[in-house]
Parts: C-alpha cells; sequence; structure tokens
C-alpha cells in the first residue's frame, strides 16, 4: 500500500491474507483441477468425450430424477407459496420432514429444530466451518479427501490436520493416526461416509470406534454424509446420528445424490447430540473465563466458541447473514421425500453396482493401474497410477491431462484429493460410455507403457 | 482453552474471534431485529397482521410474479437439462442473456465474461466483501444502510467505516464526508441505488460527482442495485455502470425484486470496468513489491488484493469454493428475461407509486412521525421518530416492539440500518392492507401521545 509519501510500505503486513489463500485452494478444488485437466482438450466430433472426472451422472439419461421428484419441485413453483424469502434455518414443513426422514435409520427421533436447511451440502461445509473456525483451532480430515473442508476451514483461518484412510483396510480411519494428530486446539474430526474420493462404507463397528475417539478426545464429529444410501455392496448404510449418544455429531446431507439434482442446491446440516452439548454452553458473552471448555455427560467437549456462544446458536447466527437454498425447493422436499418412489432408488444402485463392476473389472487388464479397495459406494473408486511402468508421464496430473487431451476421457488426478500420483475415477455413467472410456483409458497406458529392458 | 496441566490459560487471545463477530452482527440483520419486533406479538384471529418490516412483497396477490416468469422455471425444470452442477461463474446463456440486458441501459455492451451469477445478491454481497476483504482495509458504507455489508466485511477482517446520506437532500451521498473517511486503505464504496432504506434515486449528475469522488480516492465502486427499475417518481433508473469509464464499477443485481421472487434465488455480480481495471493487476503471484497499487487510465486504484491477484480472478477463485445458484433458475434465465411482459413491470411500478403515495399521505396525519424525503424508488421509506412526544416509548426498537405486540403491525426499527430512533417503512404491501396497517401505526401514537402541559 502507499504510505503517506506515496511510497510502496513494506509489504511484510500483508504476508498472509485470506485473498492469497483463496488462490492457492481454488487452485486445488475439483472444480479447478477439472478445468486444468480439459485446458488441452479440443473435441473432434467424431469420439464423444467420457466424463469420468466429477460427482454429477444428472446429464446421464440412466440417472435422470424421476417425474415424481420433478412434480415436487414443480408443484412449490407453481403454487406460489414460496416465491418469498425463508426463514433463515429453512422452512418448517421441509425441517419436519426431513427429520422424519433421516430418523428412520437412527435409534431415536430427530426433531425439526434439528435440522437446518442449505444451499447444497457444499453450504452446509462453509457453514460449520465458518462456525467452528476460530484462530489456532484446527480440524482434522481425512485424505485422501474432498479440499473443499480446508479450502473453507483455511479461509476462516483454522488449521487443517491429515489423518489417513487405510486403502488395504478398505480406505478406513487411521485411528491412531486421529489421536496422534488431535491437540487442545481441535474442534472436530470429519468423516465422509460413504466415501467421496474412496468408495467406502464403514461398518457400524468401526463408526463406533471413530465416536469413542472423538468422545475420548472431545471432539466434535462432522459426518459428511451427501452419498448416505448409495451403496451397492455388502455393508449397508449405518448414518454416524446412531452414535449420537457417544459423541455430538453434526451431519451433512442432500438431495443432490439420491436423487441426482446436484443443481437444485437443497442440503442440510443435522445436530444428532442426544446429550445436548452443543447446547450446553451456557455462559455470559462478556465472561472471559472458563468458557472454552465445557463438560457434558460424556466427556469433555471444546465447544471452540468462546464466550459462550453455542454451537447451535452460531449456526443460526451464520444463517442470518448467509444466503438460502431456493425457497420453492424447500416446499417441494416433504412431497419429494413422500412420493419418490422405492424402485428408483433400487435402479440408481443396480446400475452404480453394474459400473462399479465393469470398473473394476476393466481396471484389472490395465497394468499400470492398481486398484486397492472395491468401491461399495459413493460413484468414485481411488486407484493408484504406478508412474514407473510409464513413460513421458510427469505425475498423476499430467496423466490426466494428456489422457483427456488424446482421448477425451476426464479423470481426478489424485492431487485434487490430497493424493498425488492415484486417480479418482467416477463410475456413475452411462455404462456404455463407461466401457468406451476405460477401453480409450487401457489404450492410453499402452501407448506410454515404458519397454521393458 | 485448557493448556497442558488442565487449567484454562489466559483467554487474551481470544478476545477477537469471527464468532464472537457474528453474534454481534446476526444480532443487528434485518432478520434478527425483526424477530425480536416480533417476539411478543400474539396473533388475536381477529386482526391479520400487517408486514411492513421486510422487503418482501412476494406474498400479496397484487405483487404475483407473472405466469411467464413461473415458466420459464417450469420448463428449465422440466428439460432435465439444468439438474447438474454448473460451472462456478454460472451457464453461459444466463450470463450472456443478463449481459444484454443489463447493456440496454449502458452506453456500451457488457459481455458474457462481465457477468458471474449468484445465489441472490445476498450471496453478491457476501462474495464481493470476501473477495475485497484484507486484514487493515476498509470499506466505505452508507448510512443508513444494509447492514448485512457491514456484517460479511467484518466478518471478513475488513473495517467498515460509514458516510452519510443526506435526508434533506434526497438522501444523497454526503461526498466531502466520503472524502474525509478514505485512507490508503480504503478499498471501495458502497451505493444502494434505488435505496434500501432510503427509498432515493440518484440523478445522473449526483452518480457522475460519486463515480469522479472514486477516481480521485483511487477506490472501487459497489453499485447495489437489486431495486434497479423500481422508481416511480420523477427520477428514471439510471446504472452507476454508465460511469465504467470513470471509475471501476461492480454491479450487484437480482431478479428478487423486479420479478418479486426473492425465494428463487437469482443474483449476479457484473464488472462494469472500461479500462479493464479489475483485470492490470499483473504482477508475479510471489512477488512482495508493487503489487498493491497499479495505475488506471484514469487514476490509481487500489487493488486491495496484493501479490498480484487480479479481483476478476479473486472472484473467480472465491466463486470456486462457493456455493451456486441453482442451476435451472439460471438455465430459466434467457426465457424469462426475454418473455416477461412489460405490464407486469407497469403494474408492479404502478402499485409501488399508489402505495407510496398513501404511505405518505397517512404519515403527515401522524404527528410523532416526520418523513424528510418521500421515497422514489424501492419499496422503503425512512421516517424520524419524534420521541419526545410520546411517552413510556424508550427508543425505535421499544416503539416497533410495542407497535407488533398491541397492534399487529410490524415495522423496522431504524437501529437495524444504523439509524437511531427512525423506522424503516415497507409499502410494497396490498393497499388495502396498507392502509389499515398504517391507521393502526396512527392509533398507536395517539395512545402513547405525551399530554401537553
Amino acid at each position: 500500500m502507499e504510505n503517506g509519501n506515496g511510497k510502496l510500505a513494506t509489504p511484510a503486513a500483508w504476508n498472509f491474507t485470506p485473498n492469497d489463500t483463496l488462490l492457492g485452494l481454488s487452485a486445488l478444488s475439483v472444480r479447478g483441477v477439472l478445468c486444468r485437466v480439459k485446458a488441452g482438450m479440443v473435441e473432434d466430433g467424431v469420439r464423444p468425450v467420457v466424463p469420468m472426472g466429477n460427482g454429477d451422472s444428472s446429464g446421464f439419461p440412466c440417472f435422470r430424477t424421476p417425474p415424481e421428484a420433478e412434480d415436487a419441485v414443480a408443484d412449490a413453483l407453481r403454487s406460489g407459496q414460496y416465491n418469498s424469502y425463508a426463514a433463515c434455518v429453512g422452512v418448517e414443513p421441509a425441517r419436519r420432514s426431513i427429520a422424519k426422514h433421516l430418523s428412520r435409520d437412527l435409534p431415536y427421533e430427530l426433531s425439526t429444530d434439528d435440522v437446518y436447511l442449505t444451499n447444497g451440502c457444499a453450504q452446509a461445509i462453509e457453514i460449520v466451518c465458518s462456525v467452528l473456525a476460530r484462530p489456532g483451532a484446527n480440524i482434522l480430515l481425512p485424505r485422501p479427501g474432498y479440499l473443499f473442508y480446508e479450502a473453507r476451514a483455511v479461509f476462516n483461518g483454522m488449521e487443517a490436520r491429515y489423518f489417513d484412510l487405510l486403502p488395504e483396510n478398505g480406505w478406513e480411519v487411521d485411528i491412531d493416526g486421529v489421536q496422534a494428530l488431535a491437540d487442545k486446539n481441535t474442534i472436530a474430526m470429519v468423516i465422509v461416509n460413504p466415501g467421496n474420493p474412496c468408495g467406502n462404507v464403514y461398518t457400524y463397528e468401526h463408526l463406533a470406534k471413530v465416536a469413542e475417539t472423538a468422545r475420548k478426545l472431545g471432539i466434535f464429529v462432522i459426518a459428511d454424509e451427501v452419498y448416505a444410501h448409495l451403496t451397492f455392496g455388502e455393508k449397508k448404510f449405518v448414518p454416524m446420528g446412531v452414535f449420537g449418544a457417544v459423541a455430538p455429531v453434526l451431519t451433512l446431507g442432500s438431495i443432490s445424490k439420491r436423487w441426482v439434482v446436484p443443481g437444485w442446491r437443497l442440503g442440510w446440516i443435522v445436530t444428532n447430540d442426544l446429550n445436548g452439548v452443543f447446547q450446553k454452553t451456557k455462559v455470559h458473552p462478556c465472561s472471559y473465563i472458563d468458557v472454552n471448555n465445557f463438560i457434558s455427560s460424556s466427556g469433555v467437549f471444546r465447544s471452540g466458541l468462546g464466550h459462550g456462544v453455542q454451537v447451535v446458536d452460531s449456526i443460526k447466527n451464520y444463517l442470518e447473514i448467509s444466503t438460502d437454498p431456493p425457497t420453492f425447493v424447500q416446499g417441494a422436499i416433504p412431497q419429494l421425500l413422500e412420493n419418490t418412489k422405492q424402485e428408483f432408488f433400487h435402479k440408481t444402485v443396480n446400475i452404480l453396482r453394474e459400473t462399479a463392476d465393469i470398473c473394476c473389472q476393466k481396471l484389472k487388464d490395465i497394468s499400470c493401474i492398481t486398484c486397492p479397495s472395491k468401491p461399495e459406494g459413493s460413484m468414485f473408486v481411488m486407484v493408484k497410477l504406478d508412474l514407473s511402468c510409464l513413460q513421458d508421464i510427469k505425475d498423476d496430473m499430467d496423466f490426466c491431462f494428456r489422457l483427456a487431451k488424446e482421448e477425451l476421457v476426464v479423470v481426478l488426478p489424485g492431487c485434487a484429493v490430497g493424493y498425488k500420483n492415484w486417480l479418482r475415477i467416477t463410475f456413475a455413467i452411462e455404462p456404455s460410455s463407461l466401457e468406451d472410456g476405460l477401453d480409450r483409458l487401457k489404450t492410453f497406458c499402452l501407448r506410454y507403457n515404458k519397454p521393458k529392458k
């Protein structure tokens, strides 16, 4: 900046700014990386592009959302009752029906007040990170993982620390690693189940261990369940909220994935918190003593909120100064949840099972790619790239850039999920297109195959 | 926080945190204040509630959005083409049609790339504040004004400074005040035209002065034009973008007000910047020298972005880690802009003119309320409360709380727009309801009238 004399002041004070952070973080976002991957791609008018890069199958006819879901939104729109601003927590009937919907998988009943509507799960992540962040605090994130968490945490001045998911063990959480990472400034840990990018589905027993670990450490669990019920292996989906009496859980979800409508922008934050930990910090806002720790009946939980602001109040406060999900989509939720036929869900899961099988089968024939763990949920598989088998390929980014350019096949380089020289492959596309894409991937790998000496 | 010995460390370091800020700011948000105003209100089943508190007329039949707007959204929804995630800047046809739509009022053509779609104008404000904020920077805001700007600025660590709007002068900007407030850390000034909460409409000449002042100070203009074209007085709406060659302007807008659909969540940020100032900071990101100032052909503009990040890139970066507006509403925009009949806009403006007249006429009969400037745009009028005429009323908040409780009439206390002991009255409601509400307001004031000694 200019100082009084028209000269530039020392820029040391400007060393860190959120904007610089933004630059670095967005460069690593899935969208940002895919943009770079596709930069050299020119459609040839012959072969179609095969999009195995992002987690959005809504463009494929076989994944089209059912008419009853469209009807619900169209009816709400046509009613004229939902053109207005909504309450910042969301409209009451939608919150109530989501509470009821999620309670089916829980050993207790959620209440309407446990549910906060958000503009998709992305905004749910933004809100949770904004609410829990404070200088000096840290949050524990899974690696590989969805870097959006880091972006929002760091943008709000919170440190992101990574624990490992164990590829040889179905991408389970490295519990010892979590314990080693946590310290007195740790606020929460994030688990994604069913997993993006790993396709993992966690057992009841594993989730119980996660909850017990959080209880012991006195931290919150943020359970990203945006892929809830999209499971097609042996393991059934178990919501983290089942353990809401062991540790306080913030469950994040949306209609984006199960109804295949990410563009409709309707998500939620749910408090699964049988001991009322999120509401227990009751200290005068002006007091500076004894406000950063509080005792719940099941252990010491650090609210990270200081000055007696409750987690729940802080969520509401942030919602007051945030944008909302579209009101008529909120208005459509009760009808959408009630009317969507089970056949649609079955069909989706069957296609996911089929495409996951095709994917794993075809990958077996590609020698430079190994799949440590067959996906059982979500839309993705994480596979390891053996660069030593390939010539002229520098890294995962280079691999994906050339693959897009030469074969019109888009795959996400592992660097975008914090896992260098791996790939995240989305199999949730039209089966015929998937086969075509994987064949081209094989051709590509053969072309770059390093000759044996 | 606990230190190693299990004792509480000194909390001095935790003195300021975003979350504490959140608490205070949301308490002053329009939503937050209205919530407190209505806390004591119990519907009596006889008199209907008269909602003159917020800027949302969508619930009234006379303001209902036209069928062609609903058709546009329903068609986009039913097409199945917009269920997916959108590009973070927004879908291309929507950006193009907004550029064309806004260019009609400009002496030059906007390009598609000048337009960024947002989740309503609220998210546009959030994005602009996040992008421009950095520690030490300040932003100049109008008083009275919409406190959401302060909330988002302060949440991102930027200082909010207030310049006055002059009630006796049609709520024009106090230009001298702006010049006195600005210093080397000032990034931008905000003007709201047509004005919320003042109902002002600025002349070409006044906007030219604002632009010239910004040029002289080397700051950006953020022009909040969410009420664009909702003018019903002598003055025609002039977009700030007309002066995009004098000073770089970020124009914020949305379909919320003109189409009376705030719940549809579609807004925009537009760069009106004929000299390309927003794109001129071309310094290597690792250089720490000479990056916080840059020369445009029309003056020195402080980018406030440091390290050579361009404003435009920084907006894109932030959009990469932000939630999006609903894709099918984006998809509906070309049809909505093209098909909405002028009759609808005429009708809306005519009702606003009629209700503004009713409002000003009826307020003349209430001795403790004075209106310094008749509104010519938006949906609001700011009026002064003379507490010396009233007994037992402490302040504007107390006035509004009792008015809501006793008369079921909701009006916004001036404190919510930074103007203590004034009121913001929304006249954009059904005319018969407005008359009823103002009659009850008069009854209320007479009841609390201080007897002359």
